[in-house]
C-alpha cells in the first residue's frame, strides 16, 4: 500500500498520528518560511505544511514541485491554526517528513478545478484529465450509485439480471442498426442491438418471469445534440402483469431512487395522464409539471371578429403569464422572434396585458373590443398583471407543439424550472400508430410489438388510426425518462398487426419469425419498460447534456477525440473480413 | 395481477386459501375422475386437481390442456392425501375452481425437463424453451446472484462501476478484433474492444482509484469448444498498490463468493506459487490442487542406464497414482494411446507397478536393475500398490505439458477431481516475455502494460527473456477464472517495453499514443485484474461448458441459430456504409 490514509478522511480527532498520504499536487503556495502543499485524490484534499526551518532539503523539494505531480508524503496529522470551514480535512494538515515523487507531470493543458480554463474540444482530448475534476468525476460516482440502487431495488422483487447477446441479427423496422462483419461467415454481418426488445421477450417465454439487465444499445443515428451512437438502458420485463402492476412496481423505484440519490421523498401517486390530455393542456407528450401555465383553447373567444388570422386558423391557444404584464416590447419582440425561430416555426405571437385596472391592452386592439378582451381574460384565469400569449395555425397539432416551446420558454423566463425540484408524472393512453409523410404508411408509435387497449381492439378493422395502446411514459421535469407496454402475446394479433404496418406475411416472417415462432409454445401474457440511464442520471445531476455522466462520450460526428476512434483498417484486416471500401461517388 | 401466488410458495399453511395461479402446464394425468394438473412457473410446480364429479365442463376443459400451454387457474389450497416430499408445495394441492387458458401452445419439440431428449442443436434454435428447463433456468439465477454479490463487495471496498466505451478503436496487438465500420466516417470503423485494459489504466490517470465493470468483450478468433465470440469479463483497477494488495482484496472476493454462493468456507489463505514452480511440478500454470500427484524429476536416477529413450532426453518426468497398480494391460494400453494422441504428442509412455513384496515391475525392466527400480520407487515416494507413469522427451516444457494431461486425466480416473470440491490458488512471477516462433519475436506474456518485477528490471537490457512480471492469476481447480498484473506507470520504462517488443517509436506512438500521452501528465501507481464471468460461474455451477451459464450462446461458426445471426445485408445498408463484399478468390 502507497498510503494509509486517502485525502479526504483526516479529522481532528486523528491530530497525532503518522500518516502516509498519495495523490495528485492541487497546488502549492509559499508563505514566508512555509510550503502548503493541497494533495488530492478521489476522496477530497488534505493540506501538507513543509517547514523551512525544520528541513531546508525537504521544503525545497516540495517547492519544486508542479501541478499534477504525484506524490507521496509521510508525516504528522495537526491541528491547523486557521481552519478552512469548506474543506471536510479543513480542520488538520500533514506536518510533512519524508516526500517522493512518484511520478512528475506536465503542465496540463488545462486547469483541474471546478471552474476550468479548458473548452469542450479540449476537454474531450484529454478526458482522462477532465475527468479529475471534480464536479465530472461526481457524475460518475452518481451514476455508480444509481446503478447499485437499481439493481438493489430490482433484485428484491425477484428480478434476474439476464445478459442477452451483442451480436445479435440486424431489424430494419426501427432505427439503423451498426452492423459487424462476421469474418467466419462471408459477406454476412450481425448488428449491435438497439435494445434488447425481442430478446427480452425471448425470456419472458422462456419463463424467466421478471429480468432485467443495464445494458449498451446501439443507434446510428444523424446526432443531435444529446444523442449518443451507443447509450445505456435499464431494460425490464415482466410476465403475468397488466399496465398498472408495471407502473406501480416502476413508481416505488422511482421513489426509492429519489430518495436514495437526492434525498427527496415523493409521497403522492404519480399523476397518470392521457396522451390527448397531455397534448391538449401541454403541446407535448412529456408535459413540464414544475409549473402550470396550461394550454386554454380560444377559438370560441377568438374566431369571427374579422380578424383574418384566427378567422382561418385551426386552432388558436393562449398561455397566461403570471406577473408577466410588465413585459417590455424588446422583450415581447423577443418571444415574437423566439417562436418564429425555423425549429420552431410559428407565423407569429399575439399577447395580451392585464392591466392594473383590469382592462386589457392587446396587440390585435383593432380587431377586438374590450368586452371580447376581457372574456379572453375570463377565458384565461388572468388577473391584473398578467400577459396572456396567443399562438394560432392551420394545424392544430404543429400549433400546440410551438406554445410548447413558448411555455417552456416562458418557464425559464420567469425562473419556474428549479432544478432542485422534481415533477413525476406518467402517460399513459398513448395512440397504436402515427402516420408516417414519408412512408406514406402508419408507423407504430412504440415498436410492432406493443399491446392495443383491449377495447380499442375492434378498431383495428375499421379505424386503427383511433387504436390505443397499453403504452407508458414515465416523464420527469419534462424528460420521458422510460418509457414501455404490454405487448403481444398471441401470435395472431401479432400477424394482425404487422399486416397493418404494412408487412407482407413473408416480410413479418422473415423479419420477425423467430419471435413469432417463439410466441407459439406458449408465451405468457407481459410487459415491461426501459429507462434510458444516462438522461436519468443527468437529471438526478442536474446537468444539461447527458455527456457529463458518460465517462468516455463521443463528439457530434460520433468520433472519440480522445482514442481518435473510428479509424482506417489495415488492408489485411479488410482481406480477412472480405470487404472494400467503395469510395462515395462525387455528383 | 394475473396472479395472487406464484407456483412455488404455497405450504399447508396456506390451506383452505383462495388463491389464483398462471403457468405453464408441465403435465397432465387422469386418475378415475380425477384429473392432476402440475403447473410450472419459475419458482416451482404446482398440483392442481380437476374432479369429474363436483364440475365435469372443468374437468374436461383440463383434460383438453396439452404441455406447455399457459394456465390461470383458481381454486382453494388443499392438504395433499398423498404427499410429495421432493417438492416444495409437495403437502399441498389446489381445488380448481376456474380454469383459462391464456395461450395455448404447440407440442414443444423436444421435452421441458431436467434431463431432456432434446439434442444439441436443436436445443439452441430453441433455447427460449430450453431456457424453461430449471436445470439451465438455475445456472441463469446463479449468475445473476454471482454478479450481484461481486458488485455488492467491491462497492463495500470503494470500487465505482464505470461503463466504458464499446465503439473504440483498433488495436492489432492482441488477438483479432471485431470491427464495426462507421457510416459518418467513411471508410472508417470502430473496434468492439477485446477488454476495457487501456480505458481502465486512463481511469487511473483520471483519478478514479478503484474501478470495476462487469463488461462484454469481444475476440474475432477461431472458436474452440469452450470459447465464445462475445464474453463477460469483471475487470477491475486500483491505483495507489503493490501486488499483494490487489491479491488479498480479491481474495476475500473469492472467499465471499464461495461462501455466498456454494456455502463453502474457505479459510486458509490461498496458496501462492511461483510460475516457475507450478510448471516443476504441475507442468501448467493452472494447476488443479484438488489432488496430488506432483512431477518428480528422474533424470538423476533413470539416464545412463542404456535405455536410449531416456540417455538421449532433455527431460524424465513421473508421477505416482496411489493405489493403480492393479490396471491391466489393456488400461496402460489406453493411457499411452491417450498421451501419444496428436493433441498431447508423446511418443510413448514408461509405467513400473509397486508389488505387494515391495518389488518394482516396469516396462523397461530390461534396461534397469531392480536396484535402481527401487531407487526410482523412493524417488517416487511409492508403496506397494503404486502405479508409477513416466514420460520423457527432448523438450522440457513441452514434455511436463504432456506430463499435465496424463496427470489430470489419472485424477479423473482415480476420482479425485470431485466438482463439489474447490482448490484455489495464485500462481506468480510470471515471466515477463515468451518467445514466438512465428512472429520469431519476444511477446508480451500478459500484456505490453505489465510491469516487471523490480529487481529484475536490469535484465530488460541483457536478458529480456529471463524477466518476470508483478503477474498473477487466480487459479481454481485447474481454471484460471482471472488474472492481472501491476501496469507500469511510466512513460520511459512502457517505452522501452514496447522497444523490446519489437515495435518502433512511431508504430507504438501510432497504437498506444493516448494511452503514453496520458502517462506523462501523472500517473499514479496501479495494478488490477479481469475475471471470465462465464468461466467462473460455470466452475460453482459444476459445468462441463460455458455455454450453459449464457442466456443465448453462439454454436462453434459463431452462429446464432435461434436469431440466424449473422445474415447478409441489403444492398442500401451496404451503400450507407460505402462497403462491398468481396468474393474469396478460389484457387
Amino acid at each position: 500500500m502507497f498510503r494509509s490514509n486517502t485525502c479526504g478522511e483526516l479529522r481532528l480527532s486523528d491530530a497525532g498520528k503518522d500518516v502516509t498520504l498519495a495523490g495528485w499536487v492541487q497546488r502549492t503556495r509559499k508563505m514566508g518560511g512555509m510550503t502548503f502543499v493541497d494533495v488530492r485524490d478521489r476522496y477530497g484534499i488534505t493540506q501538507v505544511v513543509f517547514n523551512n526551518d525544520t528541513d531546508a532539503a525537504l521544503c525545497d523539494a516540495a517547492n519544486k514541485l508542479g501541478r499534477e505531480y504525484v506524490v507521496q508524503v509521510k508525516g504528522r496529522v495537526a491541528e491547523r491554526a486557521s481552519k478552512n470551514p469548506n474543506l471536510p480535512t479543513g480542520d488538520i494538515e500533514i506536518i510533512a517528513s519524508e516526500l517522493s515523487v512518484l511520478n512528475p507531470s506536465e503542465v496540463p493543458p488545462f486547469t483541474i478545478e471546478d471552474n476550468t480554463d479548458g473548452g469542450d474540444e479540449l476537454r474531450m482530448k484529454y478526458r482522462y484529465l477532465d475527468l479529475r475534476r471534480s464536479a465530472v468525476r461526481r457524475n460518475l460516482e452518481l451514476r455508480h450509485r444509481m446503478t447499485m440502487e437499481v439493481r438493489r431495488y430490482l433484485d428484491s422483487k425477484g428480478f434476474l439480471e439476464i445478459e442477452t447477446p451483442m451480436l445479435v441479427g440486424s431489424t430494419p423496422e426501427g432505427a439503423r442498426d451498426f452492423v459487424v462483419p462476421s469474418r467466419m461467415n462471408q459477406g454476412q454481418f450481425y448488428a449491435l442491438p438497439q435494445s434488447p426488445q425481442t430478446l427480452k421477450q425471448l425470456l419472458m417465454v422462456s419463463g424467466m418471469d421478471r429480468y432485467f439487465q443495464i445494458v449498451k444499445c446501439f443507434r446510428d443515428e444523424d446526432l443531435r445534440a444529446d444523442r449518443q451512437p451507443e447509450f445505456t438502458q435499464i431494460d425490464c420485463e415482466m410476465s403475468y402483469v397488466e399496465q398498472d402492476d408495471i407502473i406501480n412496481l416502476f413508481e416505488g423505484m422511482a421513489k426509492h431512487l429519489f430518495k436514495e440519490l437526492r434525498g427527496v421523498e415523493l409521497k403522492e401517486p404519480f399523476l397518470r395522464m392521457p396522451w390527448s390530455e397531455a397534448m391538449r393542456l401541454y403541446g407535448s407528450d412529456k408535459p413540464d409539471l414544475r409549473f402550470g401555465m396550461t394550454f386554454v383553447e380560444l377559438m370560441d373567444v377568438l374566431k369571427g371578429h374579422g380578424f383574418s388570422v384566427f378567422d382561418n386558423a385551426a386552432y388558436i391557444g393562449g398561455i397566461c403569464a403570471k406577473g408577466a404584464a410588465s413585459y417590455t416590447r424588446k422583450q415581447l419582440d423577443q418571444l415574437t422572434d423566439f417562436v418564429k425561430r425555423p425549429q420552431i416555426g410559428a407565423k407569429g405571437m399575439v399577447y395580451a396585458r392585464v392591466e392594473a385596472d383590469g382592462s386589457v391592452k392587446s396587440s390585435v386592439d383593432k380587431f377586438y373590443t374590450q368586452e371580447t378582451l376581457q372574456r379572453l381574460k375570463e377565458a384565461m384565469n388572468a388577473e391584473p398583471g398578467d400577459l396572456i400569449l396567443i399562438l394560432s395555425g392551420d394545424d392544430a397539432m404543429k400549433t400546440r407543439k410551438q406554445l410548447c416551446e413558448l411555455r417552456l420558454e416562458m418557464g425559464n423566463r420567469l425562473g419556474l424550472r428549479d432544478k432542485d425540484k422534481f415533477a413525476c408524472l406518467w402517460v399513459v393512453d398513448f395512440p397504436m400508430f402515427e402516420w408516417s409523410d414519408e412512408e406514406q404508411r402508419l408507423m407504430a408509435m412504440h415498436h410492432p410489438f406493443t399491446h392495443p387497449k383491449d377495447e380499442d381492439i375492434p378498431l383495428l378493422d375499421t379505424d386503427p388510426a383511433a387504436v390505443r395502446a397499453d403504452a407508458y411514459d414515465m416523464v420527469v421535469n419534462g424528460v420521458e425518462v422510460g418509457g414501455g407496454s404490454i405487448r403481444i402475446h398471441d401470435s395472431k394479433l401479432q400477424a394482425k398487426m404487422f399486416e397493418i404496418l404494412g408487412f407482407t406475411p413473408e416480410k413479418a416472417q422473415e423479419q420477425f419469425g423467430f419471435l413469432m415462432n417463439a410466441f407459439k409454445f406458449g408465451a405468457p401474457p407481459h410487459g415491461g419498460l426501459a429507462y434510458g440511464l444516462d438522461r436519468w442520471v443527468s437529471l438526478f445531476a442536474g446537468l444539461d447534456s447527458i455527456r457529463d455522466c458518460i465517462a468516455f462520450p463521443k463528439n457530434n460526428s460520433g468520433r472519440d477525440v480522445m482514442l481518435d476512434a473510428p479509424a482506417p483498417l489495415d488492408q489485411k484486416q479488410l482481406d480477412e473480413l472480405s470487404l472494400a471500401v467503395v469510395a462515395e461517388e462525387k455528383e
